[in-house]
Order: C-alpha cells, then sequence, then structure tokens
C-alpha cells in the first residue's frame, strides 16, 4: 500500500463543476444525528408507506459452474432482505427505499474500497470509491467534471459510439490516437501532444483520455501492463486525466491456442482448488491504471455490468478525493444514488459471498467467456484457411478463403480476406477486411467517393444481412473530429465487430458460415474456385 | 379523451438537444428483430453470469392498513421474478437485469400510460409517457433541455433548493414569483412577464416555470384548479413551459378541522366501499396542469418516491412526443434505463395490484398523510392559542403564547408569533415569523445587516437546536437571483419548515412542546407571563 497521497488537480475542473455548492440540508443532517434531536426538518416518506415487506432471493453459490458447457445443476443460495430485521441494520428495506445521502450506503462503498485495494489497487493513498448508475453514468459525469464545450478529448482510434455521443452534442471533438492489437500506441499519444500547439494553433491541448483499456470495444484489444506505463507517464508529461472505463476487466482470458495446437478442449484454466484461485486471478490480470497511478490522475469506472448484470445499474468511481467530492456535488443535483433495490441486493449478495467468493465468481465468468471466445476463434480457422500474418499486418492471423490457403503459400498477403487477432479480453473479435482484394473497391474508390471503404463497407454489412447474419460495422466507431466531421481511414481498410458473448455455439457456427459464404462471394473467390 | 394534438414547440429547446442524434446501434436492433437473423452484433453480456436465479417479494396487499393508528396487522401477497419462467415475458430476470432500450419496461410504460390517461387526464391525445429515475433526474433532463447558461428561470418566492442547486452553477437565474397559501399568484406572474423587456432589456424573457403544484415544498400550499388555469393561459399567452414537479399529488387531504368542531377522531376518511374509492378519490383531486394542457407545453415529472419509496429511484415524465424523444436521446448518453430490479419489481408488483389496487394503496397514503397533518396542526392548536387570521395576514391562522389569545384579543395582530395555514396536500406545515413582535428585530437591522430577517431566523433556529428541535429555516428555500445574490425579505418576515411525515406522534408532541418554549423565551413572552 503506497502512502503517498494524491497531488492537487483542481485546475482540471470546470466552469460548472467548480460552481457547484453543497445542498443546505447537509448541514441538516449533522444535527439530525446528534442524540436526544427531535427532527421535523427531513421531508422523509414514512416507511409504513413503502409496500414492501421482505425481499428472499435465491442467488447462485460462488463456484456455480456457468461454463456453457457444463451440464451440472447450478447450486444456489437464499439471501434475505426484509422491512424491519433492525432499525440498526443497513439494509432494512425501510432505509434500502428511504432517502439517502447521494453517496449511497456507506458498508457497501466499504466493501469496494478494500476490493479495490486489494484488486486495483491504487498507487497513491487516499484514493476514494464513489458509487455511480454503471459506465454510461460515470462518463457523464466525468465529462462534464472537465469539459467545456468546444474542448478537444483524446480518444481511441475506434471507439465506444456512446462515448462520443455523449460530448460531440457539446461541440467537443475528438483527437483519435493511433492504435496496434494491443491498444493505443504510446508514441503515437506523445506525438499528438507534442505537436499540439503546431497542430492546432490557439486551441487548448487536449487534458482528458478516454480509454477503455481491456478487451476494448470495438477491438477486443487488451494494453499490456508496459504499455500502459508508458501512456502514464506520457499523460503525466502532459498532465491529462486518464478516464479508465474498464466494464471488461474480469473478463480477461489466457491466449488463444488454435484447436490443432490445443492439448485438450476441455480445462482451459485448469486452476480449481480454491485456495489458490485468488492468487492465480489476480496473477492473470493485467494491473489497472490505477495500479500506476500515484498522482491520482487516474478516474477508473468500475462496473458490475458485466459480473452481476447490466440492469443493476450499479457502479462505482475509483479516484483522488477532490474529484470524488466534486463528483457527489453532481450526483446531488442529477441522479442522487443508485437504485435502493440495485444496492441493498448487491451489498448483501457480496456479504454473502464474501471477497473470495466474489473473487471465485469472478474466476468462473473468466472461464464462460473463455469458452467462448474459442468457440468463435475456432469457428473462423474451421471456415477460412487461417495463416499467421505476414510482417506489415497489425494483428496475429489473416484468413483466406478455405482451401486458398495452400495454393497461395507463396504469396498469402496479396489474396488474404481480412486480418484478426484473438482477444485475450472481453467479448470482440475485431476483423479487419482487406478492400484492396474487393473487386468492387477500385471502382467505389474512382468514381470520387468521399468515404469509399465506409461504403464498400456497409454494402458488405448489406449482403451479410441479407444472408441472416448481423455484425456492427467499423464505421459505427469511427472518431467524431467536430461537427459533422468523422476521421477518413487508411486505404482500402474495413471492419467488422464480432461478439461471442451472447449467441450459442450453434447459431455462432451458422453466422461465421454464412460470412464465410458472403465473404468468398463478395471477393469473386467462389467464382474462382469452382 | 382529447383528439388534438400537441402544438410544435421545438423552438424552445436549447442547442444541446438540438444537437443530440440516435446511436447508430439503433439500427442493429431493428434488424436484430428480423425472424432467422443470427446477430454477432450486440454486447450483451451472457444471463447465465447473472448470479440471480429468483426474487420473492412479500409485498403488502393494496387495502392494507397502513394508518398509524392501526393496530391491525397488514396483510401480504407473494409475487415472484424468476430467470427463465419464460423467454417471452418481460420481467424474467434474464431480461430486467439486461441491457435494453434507455426507454426501459413497455409494459410498464403502456401500464403507466393508461394511469396517466385515466388519473391525470392529458388535453391533448399524444402524449407520451418516458420512465425516468425519480424527479431530480427528471427535473436535470428537464433543464438540459431548454436552458442555455444565463437563462431565466421562472420559480416559486420559496423553491425546493436541490432544483435550484442544478442550474444556478450553470449561470442560470431564478425569477421569483410572488406566493400565498394557494401557491403562486397569476398576476405576479403576469406581471413579471408583461414587464420584462423594462426590468430586464435586452435579456431573453423566461420560458420555463418550475412549479410544485401539491403540497409545495417547503410552503405546504396547494394550487386550486381556477388558479392553475389562470397560470395555464399566462403560460400559452407568453409561450411558457411549464415543468409540474409534482411528488405530493396523492398525498392531497381534506380540509383541517380544528379538535373542537371535529365530530370524531376517527374516520377521517369514511369511505370504505372499495367500489367507490376510485371515484372519490380522483374526484378528491385537484386537477393536474396536464389536464388543462391542451397544447403541450406541460412536462408533468411523476415519481414513486412518496408512493412505494424513493430507493426505487423510479418516475416518469409525462409531457408531448417531441420533448419525450429528446429526453431519449439524452438518456441513451447519461443514464440509461432506471434500474431493472426496480423496473421489475414496480412492474409485476402493479400488475399484481391491477389499476384498481393501485388506487386503493393511494387512497390508503392520503389517510395516512391526513392523520399525521391532524397530528401536528392538532399539536399547534394546543401548544399555541391558535386564532382565525386578521385581515392582511396571508394564512388562515395565528399563533399566539399560550394563555395570551384571551388577554390579546382587542389587537392580536400586534402580539402573534407566527401565521401558518394548514395543508391540503404534502408533508410540510410552513410557519412565518412575526419579527416585528421580536425583542431582537430592530437592533439587527439597526446595525446595517442586509440580510437581518435571515440573521434573526438563523439564532432562533440555533436556540430550537440547542433544545433538541431540528426545523428546516426558511434561509433553505431563499431564491437564487444570480451569482451570489439571493432574494431579500420582505421585512420581519421569517420562516421555518415543519415536515410531519415521519415522527412518532409522541416525538411530534415533544417537538411542538419544545418550540413554543424557545419561540416563548426568544419573543420575551416567558418573562411576561411570569
Amino acid at each position: 500500500m503506497s502512502s503517498n497521497k494524491s497531488i492537487d488537480l483542481s485546475h482540471h475542473l470546470n466552469t460548472l463543476s467548480r460552481s457547484r455548492v453543497p445542498s443546505p440540508l447537509k448541514y441538516v443532517v449533522d444535527y439530525m444525528n446528534q442524540p436526544g434531536m427531535i427532527s421535523l426538518a427531513g421531508g422523509l416518506p414514512h416507511p409504513s408507506a413503502f409496500p414492501y415487506n421482505t425481499v428472499n432471493l435465491e442467488v447462485y453459490s460462488p463456484d456455480a459452474d456457468i461454463a456453457p458447457t457444463s451440464t451440472k445443476a447450478k447450486t444456489t443460495m437464499d439471501i434475505s432482505v426484509a422491512k424491519d430485521i433492525s432499525p440498526d441494520r443497513p439494509n432494512n428495506l425501510s432505509v434500502a427505499l428511504q432517502y439517502g445521502a447521494s453517496t449511497g450506503s456507506k458498508s457497501l462503498s466499504l466493501f469496494l474500497h478494500d476490493f479495490a485495494k486489494r484488486v486495483f489497487r491504487p498507487a497513491y493513498s487516499d484514493f476514494q470509491v464513489l458509487l455511480h448508475f454503471g459506465n454510461t453514468d460515470g462518463w457523464n459525469k466525468v465529462v462534464n467534471l472537465f469539459c467545456e464545450p468546444g474542448d478537444y478529448i483524446l480518444i481511441e482510434e475506434h471507439t465506444y459510439p456512446s462515448s462520443q455521443a455523449l460530448w460531440a452534442p457539446m461541440g467537443c471533438r475528438g483527437v483519435p490516437v493511433s492504435m496496434d492489437k494491443d491498444g493505443i500506441i504510446p508514441d503515437a499519444l506523445e506525438c499528438v501532444l507534442q505537436e499540439w500547439e503546431d497542430s492546432h494553433p490557439g486551441t487548448k491541448r487536449p487534458h482528458l483520455l478516454y480509454i477503455v483499456p481491456t478487451g476494448q470495444n470495438p477491438t477486443g484489444s487488451t494494453i499490456p501492463v508496459e504499455r500502459k506505463k508508458l501512456i502514464y507517464d506520457i499523460c503525466v508529461k502532459y498532465d491529462v486525466i486518464i478516464c479508465e472505463d474498464d466494464p471488461y476487466y474480469f473478463l480477461q482470458m489466457p491466449n488463444y491456442t488454435p484447436v490443432s495446437d490445443r492439448c485438450t478442449h476441455e480445462s482451459v484454466l485448469p486452476v480449481h482448488d480454491e485456495s489458490v484461485i485468488d492468487g492465480a486471478l489476480l496473477d492473470a490480470l493485467v494491473p489497472t491504471f490505477v495500479s500506476l497511478d500515484y498522482q491520482g490522475r487516474v478516474i477508473r469506472l468500475e462496473t458490475f455490468s458485466k459480473t452481476m448484470g447490466p440492469g443493476n445499474r450499479l457502479g462505482y468511481f475509483v479516484c483522488n478525493p477532490l474529484f470524488s467530492e466534486r463528483l457527489v456535488r453532481a450526483s446531488e443535483v442529477t441522479t442522487q444514488a443508485p437504485a435502493g433495490w440495485s444496492q441493498a441486493i448487491v451489498e448483501e449478495h457480496l456479504k454473502a459471498w464474501k471477497y473470495e467468493g466474489y473473487i471465485r465468481w469472478l474466476f468462473g465468468l473468466r472461464q464462460l467467456y473463455t469458452i467462448r471466445r474459442d468457440w468463435l476463434c475456432d469457428l473462423i480457422f474451421s471456415e477460412f484457411d487461417v495463416l499467421p500474418s505476414p510482417d506489415g499486418i497489425p494483428h496475429d492471423y489473416i484468413a483466406l478463403p478455405k482451401g486458398h490457403g495452400k495454393r497461395m503459400d507463396a504469396n498469402p498477403k496479396s489474396k488474404y480476406i481480412f486480418s484478426f487477432s484473438a482477444p485475450k479480453g472481453g467479448m470482440f473479435v475485431w476483423v479487419q477486411l482487406n478492400l484492396n482484394n474487393h473487386p468492387k473497391f477500385e471502382g467505389i474508390r474512382a468514381s470520387g467517393e468521399e468515404y469509399p471503404e465506409e461504403k464498400l463497407e456497409t454494402q458488405i454489412w448489406m449482403e451479410l444481412i441479407r444472408e441472416k447474419l448481423l455484425l456492427t460495422p467499423g464505421s459505427f466507431y469511427s472518431p467524431v473530429l467536430g461537427p459533422n466531421q468523422r476521421m477518413k481511414r487508411e486505404k482500402g481498410v474495413a471492419f467488422f465487430r464480432l461478439a461471442f458473448s451472447f449467441e450459442t455455439r450453434e447459431d455462432m457456427e451458422k453466422g461465421v458460415k454464412r460470412m464465410a459464404r458472403v465473404f468468398e462471394r463478395s471477393w469473386g473467390f467462389a467464382e474462382l474456385l469452382n
């Protein structure tokens, strides 16, 4: 545990967040807690008017086998939250369903503070945990903490559309940073910041970096710790705040091994001895940005959406005390605390599971998504000829039409359809199409189309939809540079995002077969083979 | 049911809300629903990773007697929400805890649309219902829909502090409208708007009125329907949007009758025949602003906080389709839909109770708060000498120290401590102090104090706190006119708000006795009597 405290970063706050004042009702709460005080001050509805008496939850046990290949019944445990168990119990329903401080449940926050200390390991001592409604709410509050209209925000070259849809109407502008299969490239980040005065004279240098470090949406990339260190140091040098939006952190996976090299399909993660799971899981996770953050310039957005269900609308910030205090002021007048049901249910549940149980559950999630990642990658390997990428292609593999891999060994680069990497985290495989091989591409370019890559990408997307396969096209993740201004692509490059998180194995197989058929036809390989 | 549609009010939208665009993922959802489509498009976590199997709720039956004088046990009913009852059932937990549209549950919204039609009765046909997280979230979204920094907003002369704490840091300014015991005064509203160009040359006339029409916080006033009509017509004339924040709508009460004139303490509301409750309740409620709204210029903020518990963090807008669509766009990038637990629990619950059951429950709430209102008013009558107000005092009653009422019959106006009205709704009694009688007041005025009324109010507040009684002082509700600029009071006037919603009868009695003791001492009546 580090003993150094966070540094003063108050100059990053925008006018709005500086101007917020605490509610006068705050003072009232202090007086209310004096012994013997009779309060006719609070406007609290009477708890007899909450029509709920008891809630009984049947919850999985932490080691419930949720792997899709499991045939075992899930074991369950019972948890109860009742109205009047005891007035001092934080989660009796009279309290959970009442108005409370916008910081939410103290005891839940303490549990999460301890969890953050053990798992995310901030590199300074006075970090805070503050509940929010999930990372969409978290990012909204971060942008409204730091950004003025017109500000530039550092973003990934392919970025989560809802994060842009927040700030674009505020008149903010995205500054994309180039990525490879390991996430944004430190040199590219430094270059943008170093040359800012020349490239954008008279404008304020960006002071906020939005980043999804694990299983990035949409590219699936996970930033290795060495690269995180380089990025962090650049942000220190140029005084940039990092917003680490990390919903997939616990969905990190071991490296993918193609079926032909794999010993056995089962036991993807051989550890079953509970006593070593804590260490095994933590060792397998790439350290967070907050774990490198000796200054307190990282705001981590943590969520229960991927680990307990998005409908909880519950997550938390890990950040320095100044930012946390300003975020509370914003919550007081916008959202208040997260829903009492979500807080009470998740808290009772975590207390029943305890730290060790929650870690065991997260370990099970890792297995679930590893198996699903392998399903999708195995299917790509079986429906295409997949070869290791030659030099110059920024992914692990290239995919050629089935039966073409051997014939084209001499120069596979000239005939591949797409390149990809097997992700080490998250829910997505990102496929980079090689349009330079596509028979229609030169024609579209010659027609003077402003965005020829996106035009053809959309055409192929519609071909897939006609064959009843829905992917998300790369254009959805294209950075917003300003009003009606989108980034242009490198020549001949298009993308699709494939999610392996939800569909059955059977439908995934049908889907990848449809993709192979459409790609072969679209690129003209179907005719070649006949 | 009116057949006319809402008029075009798009010119009221601010730059931010005009600039929002739908998420591209919206198109994906349309394709996803095509038969036979295999989707690898959505980034949905797998529902086997939601660790909740079943939730069983023990809920009061709608006619459970929650009155504080009841000795009957509350009857309960069981409701269950399970993971996999049926995939088509909107509230199986696999759906309720998953990501969904920001509009939330369709079936819950339909129930509430029907409820709004029957109970709030909008005067135009194409009104919409849109879920939000409670009225704090609702008001935040309304201000961000209409207001630019620096805008003037029409507010009540005494107004809810959190509503100001939202817009004040945005640089907006409040324009207070004078009130009496029936809420804001129509002539005062018209006067402000009519004289705007003269009183505020070169500024934009306010186009948003924030109003709490029932059991207003803090004054407890309820606007009669005749006055609502006058206010609505003025808003039509000057093209003003009305935001009707109405959390206490179902906490309306019959007129207060002092104990001496009351037939029997029981049977405050004699109706117990279920078949007439629907009509009896609806007849007893003052019609809403939306019921007068033939143009669609009212946004109603409706909440479950006072009827099912604030911890649900659930409520809804009733408004025109344009505003509703823009509010959805904002929700997509800020809050998303309300918590799945809250939606699923409230929906299952309302479906089990049905419309008639919910109305029955609301009727019970009315009884609960009527009894509590009567407790507090009865105590004021018993601890003070209360007389009908003489002319010129804007409340029903004046209160004098006990034993002084008779002695001062000749000229009670000169010696009363405070005036008040018994509220017809909500949770609060608003007490207007007569500082002109207070021995310290002239001294404070003579000292050149800028806000002498608030200075003395705070002194008396601290005297009460020393005697272990906590009220909220009127200064908390003082309108913000601009940065560091608060409205000045009429000479000699101060206020306290007393809540009757929460404390026991016993503590309420102790509290009012302490108030009487402190007031008598502070005004120097204790010495006079000795």
